[in-house]
């Protein structure tokens, strides 16, 4: 049954809600596409001759007819050419049989107003460059950080904000960059009030004078408290009426900074405080250690929390890490939750890392929490009411199998309670690259970035609102350059589809459907192919992507079950060197190193594939026997019409069928 | 006269070799976009369509007769007018009435292959995502250094390597990333050495022990040295043939790294060593401050070196400031070079830069040189015959009437003895946001940013080549997500126009002469204006960003004349409360801040303007008189279109007489 309510629990069809939203796997909705595209290119086209009418064109109407003009076209044409035969090499994301990485069709509305948009090319680092992009983006901000539950009511503190970035990689590296900048600022603070031998009274949330505070207070301030205690302290220099004296307050302030000083200076100025320490995940993607270098703070203070058997960070590890470094009073400088690792799809507890830091705020320390949503953030549009209001898990519950577990409930629900989140529009947002987004529960944290002196006087005096600050946007990012197309496609999108359970939640739970088909024909699969094969999950997946592993039967060699899995992705692999129409189906690869979970994992999963342990080992000595990875097979269910019959069975259970003849061909060539 | 040849000394009229390039002013070529865009948007559906013959469309062919499907889509096009209304409020860049900001129109084969790519969404992070567009970005690579002047000859070391960015911004973070991964490897090598007792015989440039070499001369080995040390010891320890001791050695290696420890750890480690300073031009752009936070070097460790009355780096002052810092043997990582300011669209003294540094080479210290050429770096096209050499600088000047001059032509010509540069496609390269690039002059430095341990060993036994390593994109660069069609765009018009003088160049040129044209008007509307008032060129432009201030007679109030200025740009700046329509032409502005350019600079400008220099005043006491900056008006002159005179008036002309009427009219109103 096709429909267009929403979506009951019919897991043998793909929501008919979705066919206008995407070009289609045989192309469809063409039609659509060229109309629109068309109508959209012409509007823009006579907008330029209609400009200022009385304009004549510099390019002559008889210039078609030069025989240098034909050749450049020539030569324009022959290279289009080219590249319209080289992308026939490129990974067919928008085909069914491709369930391979965090990649699918794109949503129509979206794919249109970037392609629009890219003639006008707007750069949304300010408003002079992007009159017409730039509000939209902050709109999407806005959408983005209502969905993941902050507060954007501006007549409320904190209020969220949010931006477009390039990618996943960047929102988090701005999510470390926000938080360094708030941590180390109290200590800024008070050396430079104690610079200027300033009293500015009883302040802070202990009410006393700031050098009656120890800098391990200071560094374990929220952010809320160190954005009060800033414009406390900065009201109070006001309050004296002395321009200068303010000036050379906040001049102070800035020299004082780590951002100024640097990570070496600034340390060695306070060697009572030890360099910060950030806590992940051993599921994190490895865009963290890459932040850790590259912000100075250093890869090896990156500290690694142990999964459990759901992939899912480990509170009691996690309890247990905070215990001991807080307790050594060595700062925590952020947390961070994977809501929906890359590998796995699994999602990290938040509620609990949330319920650590509340008792550890009672017991005087405390950290950022960056929640790391990437690839899960906008499932968090199958929770919300078109009120913003989180739906029960009941009521969630009777749309899906199995989702979402009482911990994946928890864990959404809680991250309203973080200080920031990454969520890229060009993963489960079904837009295209390049959008990330960075979204901030505290949108002030922005006076503590800003690219020039703090300018409260200034702000307050000029009447300059949040609103206005924000569309500088430039000032508080960490890129330059910004495509007003990507900030355009989020914002057509998110009007056609809002970002709740009615809306952009349809396809999501289209996605968590799929994922859950595929789940039980795994099952399914895995007693099929009992006679030849052990096949695995080695963890379940909390959102759409689908890992397993795969044991020919008899085999106890790490090593033999690596080749063999190896064989069967190159079946479902692109390989650069051959056409890709000679691949049937498309799968992605990932694997467990050792080290990367916990050692009882591990064990657990090469029981279950009745793997003997000892050939699992950091330090291969036998090549045919022994590895130092698990290698797995692993696919995103993202692609709406996976689940589509037309009568030739649905692309998932095509895609069953073709692993269980591979794996039977495979298992029989031995 | 129109000609498809290379441009003669004519600047009466444009190259009509560019003609046929752009959609044109009043979308001239619009039947150009649009056959193409349909004839590649068309290719991509039927390719869908036909990728598997045998599959059945998943969307029914009666879904649209659906009244849900046609309920979604009218929302979509009700989205997308909406969107497209609202793109009327954008900046017109594809105006020649335009000369703002560093944007224009775009290059249709730039475009068209932008926009077809779009629909296949490569993500150039990594190859099995991207195998159709990535390698093109590495030939963009090579292509924008061979431009520069690095050798991209594979056989010989060292060779150069690029990728595109999200911007200028974070290719000039890169830069730093990578100089500063560099210049402190030696110390984590010594370190690991000594931690393992490890014997390495005479390496370096001084053959001699590792513990030989002071810590002082091993930060300051020059990249090349790096790696080349870094090799030697790897390769001896590798000929030791035991896997185990190697395996010890990188792991020691890597804990020792600035990259592990944190900046912190890393100097309280190495006392001996002063944390580095960087090295800009007073005239850097603000993305260098912000580089020195994000990266934990510290904006307050950035020198800034003073501009000379071109607005050029002062090589004098360089001297004296690299004689005190290097003197007292505090390292200083990189001395940035700006190869078109994005104020003033002048050139640093490269050539004297890489001068300084042969000569501290020999009195054994040194530094990087990165050059920020996001703005000039395509001039450099003019430059290069299509075999890659440069162009005599006579040769060039007989297509010019002032460019080059023999500073700015060797500047170019040493942008090959630097060690990396920035350069953006979507400035000078007339392509779509977001396409910045960074190019290193030695593509073996990745060897130090790869964020897995160091594989030498396996890279050598597995006989894997520089240029498959490269492929692995997301492991050397800081972003973590790759638009494709940025890449397919570049490659497509580099193709089209290759980056020589007869290619690239004749766009570049046409952008000069722009200038030129500019100027001599500006010159002459100087003495035009000469009973009202007085016209100031601050700097002359390298390039063709030219910038000026106008003092109303008689006046010698820099307030006076910075609201004079104001007034002037409010008819030349897109309002976004207006309809953009409701301005004839569009300027930009910039201001010159106290302390920004040296005292005898202001003094100079300020009296050519008859402004009374104590009325330019870093604490503002009379707003009515006094001022902290020098309001100026600034002209991107890259329309290729402006010198286009169809019997109205070419587009700087009536720019020129707009400037004219204006100026009268607001001096009559006092």
């Amino acid at each position: 049954m096709r429909s267009s309510d929403p979506p009951a629990d019919d897991p043998g069809a793909p929501d008919a809600f979705l066919d206008p939203l995407f070009l289609g796997p045989k192309g469809e909705n063409a039609q659509l596409l060229e109309s629109q595209l068309l109508d959209l290119l012409r509007d823009h086209v006579y907008w330029r001759r209609n400009f200022h009418p009385e304009d004549r064109p510099p390019i002559p109407a008889d210039a078609p007819y030069r025989q240098d003009f034909q050749q450049t076209l020539a030569r324009t044409r022959q290279e289009l050419f080219w590249l319209s035969a080289e992308l026939k090499r490129a990974v067919p994301f928008f085909s069914p049989r491709y369930v391979g990485h965090m990649c699918s069709d794109l949503l129509l509305p979206g794919l249109l107003a970037q392609l629009a948009t890219t003639l006008w090319n707007p750069n949304n680092v300010a408003e002079a460059a992007a009159p017409a992009t730039l509000d939209k983006e902050l709109e999407v901000g806005r959408q983005l950080a209502a969905m993941l539950g902050y507060s954007v009511d501006p007549s409320r503190r904190p209020c969220a904000w949010g931006h477009l970035t390039s990618g996943g990689t960047l929102a988090n590296y701005e999510g470390l960059w926000n938080l360094r900048a708030a941590a180390f600022y109290p200590l800024a603070l008070a050396a430079a009030a104690r610079r200027l031998e300033l009293d500015l009274g009883a302040v802070g949330p202990a009410r006393r004078p700031l050098d009656r505070y120890r800098p391990w207070q200071l560094v374990n301030l929220s952010l809320d408290q160190v954005l009060a205690l800033r414009g406390d302290c900065l009201e109070r220099v006001r309050a004296r009426g002395d321009r200068r004296l303010f000036q050379r307050f906040t001049r102070a302030i800035i020299e004082e900074r780590l951002e100024t000083l640097g990570m070496a200076s600034f340390f060695a100025r306070h060697p009572e405080i030890e360099p910060p320490r950030v806590v992940v995940p051993v599921s994190a993607h490895y865009s963290w250690q890459k932040a850790m270098k590259v912000l100075g703070l250093g890869a090896g203070q990156l500290l690694r929390i142990d999964v459990d058997e759901h992939m899912r960070m480990d509170p009691a590890h996690l309890a247990a890490v905070l215990d001991d470094v807080l307790g050594r009073e060595i700062p925590v400088l952020a947390v961070i939750g994977v809501l929906g690792t890359t590998e796995f799809g699994t999602v990290d507890p938040i509620h609990e890392i949330v319920a650590l830091r509340r008792r550890w705020r009672r017991r005087g320390a405390g950290f950022g929490i960056h929640v790391d949503a990437a690839w899960g953030g906008f499932l968090a549009a199958a929770f919300r009411r078109p009120d913003g209001s989180l739906l029960p898990r009941a009521t969630l519950r009777r749309r899906f199998r199995y989702f979402p577990s009482s911990e994946v409930y928890r864990a959404f629900a809680a991250v309203g309670d973080t200080d920031s989140a990454t969520v890229d529009p060009h993963k489960l947002g079904y837009l295209p690259y390049p959008s990330g987004a960075f979204v901030a529960r505290n949108r002030e944290v922005v006076d503590l970035l800003s690219q020039e002196a703090a300018y409260v006087f200034d702000l307050e005096r000029d009447g300059i609102s949040r609103e206005e600050q924000l569309r500088d946007l430039g000032r508080y990012v960490l890129e330059g350059s910004k495509p007003g197309a990507a900030a355009a496609a989020a914002s057509v999108t998110f009007r056609v589809l809002p970002l709740h359970h009615r809306g952009f939640g349809r396809l999501m739970a289209q996605a968590v459907k799929n994922g859950e088909a595929f789940f039980d024909r795994l099952n399914r699969l895995r007693e099929e192919l009992a006679d030849v094969a052990t096949l695995v999950m080695p963890f379940e997946t909390d959102t759409c992507i689908l890992c397993f592993a795969v044991n020919p039967r008899g085999n106890r060699h790490l090593a033999v079950m690596n080749r063999f899995g190896r064989r069967l992705y190159d079946a479902l692999r692109v390989d650069p060197e051959q056409p890709v129409q000679t691949r049937e189906l498309f799968g992605s690869c990932t694997a467990l190193a050792r080290g990367a979970v916990a050692g009882r994992q591990a064990d657990r999963i090469l029981d279950q594939l009745g793997i003997d342990r000892r050939t699992f080992r950091a330090e291969v000595e036998e090549a045919s026997r022994d590895a130092d990875h698990i290698f797995i097979l692993r696919h995103t269910l993202m692609n709406p019409f996976l689940l589509a019959d037309r009568g030739d069975g649905s692309y998932l259970e095509r895609f069953a069928h073709f692993l269980a003849t591979t794996i039977r061909r495979l298992a029989d060539q031995g």
